[in-house]
């Protein structure tokens, strides 16, 4: 039995960072890379993540952006999270497996602060009272929100709304991110994304052999 | 002008109480009353209100009765309540009208705190968090749970589970609404609902009256 498959109890992994950082693509490749070390693995993700998950995220996307308030929306996206944490995310670990989890709480905490900064406060609290479970480990891939932009742009064609992609928002994004690292230092490590792929999963997969050792 | 008509702003009126207890009869009654009185009133209901509170009402009970964990029904719930405070309630009350709700948090109270005690503090604090608004005044309109479960099963007819009106639940209920009647006795009064409706109106309006003055 190798090192990592000693470790008692699972390991909940999060990946976070602005759109279009790689946080998918290294979600895959560290699953990827756990798994042909014998590790028993499960990538999920969020928005989404369990059944129930998915049809409250349907509900909060479907009709007249405006019909929600920010407040509505955030109690909806919460109730999705337990869901999600309930039926998906602790059995795993309670069973000893790896959760590698793309996108979670901070990228609430960091939408919502950004977009309105008195959401922050209430995001937090009803984390604290609903949630409770923070990653043993946060990834941070950090990079130029600039690099991002043209990313996503190459990636997702023209039919997207610029300001959806917006380098301003996502140099705003960009620092709330490197400010949940500074307040969570012992579980969020930041990633300099600027890099190629291998070179990206090579420092996650160095960063997250530490954290199982 | 009636002195009722010259009470500046609204009055948030709630009724509460166990199943069968009479709630929605008093609702229309007194909403009937008020607006022959000239006043401006808007009657709702719990759950729903408003339709995002339908719709999420509509995704709470759907499907498997288990697939919602006690805690996602109580946030799902709370964002339904936020949904129908924000469209329905809060407008009316500052058009200065008077709002009569068929249950509200109350009713959460008394339900999640007798099938899991552990869940009125949960209830209570995100209460706090995301309603805040309480009632200006509640009417409990109290009664002998034996009397309840004969006039709702004369009502529903044989069709849904026995259980759901089992008198013994019904003891436990009635005890808890009476709890709140203790714990919120500034805003709540009890009603006696082992009378006739005209009786039972007769005094739900003078209590009104009361509160309107
Ligand atoms: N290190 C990299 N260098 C160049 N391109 C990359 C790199 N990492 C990912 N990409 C590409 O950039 C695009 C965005 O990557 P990916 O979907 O992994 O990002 P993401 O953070 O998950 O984005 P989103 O926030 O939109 O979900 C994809 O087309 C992907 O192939
Ligand atoms: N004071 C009363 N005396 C006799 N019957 C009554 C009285 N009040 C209401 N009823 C009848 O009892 C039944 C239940 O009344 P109602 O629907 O108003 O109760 P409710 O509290 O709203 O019930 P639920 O909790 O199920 O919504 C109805 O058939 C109604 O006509
Ligand atoms: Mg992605
Ligand atoms: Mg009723």
């Amino acid at each position: 039995m190798s090192q990592d498959q000693a470790r008692a109890g699972g390991l909940f992994i999060t990946f976070e960072g602005i759109d279009g950082s790689g946080k998918s693509t290294q979600s895959r490749r560290l699953a990827d890379s756990l798994r042909a070390k014998g590790r028993d693995v499960v990538l999920t993700r969020e928005p989404g993540g369990s059944p129930g998950a998915e049809e409250i995220r349907a509900l909060v996307l479907e009709g007249d952006p405006d019909r929600w308030s920010a407040e509505t929306e955030i109690l909806l996206f919460t109730a999705a999270r337990r869901d999600h944490l309930e039926r998906t995310i602790l059995p795993a670990l309670a069973a000893g497996k790896v959760v590698i989890c793309d996108r979670f709480a901070d990228s609430t905490r960091v939408y919502q602060g950004v977009s309105r900064g008195d959401l922050r406060g209430m995001v937090d609290q009803l984390h604290a009272l609903m949630i409770g479970r923070e990653p043993d480990l946060t990834l941070l891939i950090d990079m130029d929100p600039d690099t991002g932009h043209t990313r996503a742009l190459a990636r997702k064609g023209h039919e997207e709304r610029f300001e959806d992609f917006g380098p301003d928002l996502q140099r705003r994004m960009r620092a709330a991110f490197l400010g949940l690292a500074q307040e969570f230092p012992a579980r969020v490590r930041v990633i300099d994304g600027n890099r190629g792929i291998d070179e990206v999963a090579a420092d996650v997969g160095a960063t997250v052999h530490e954290a199982l050792a």
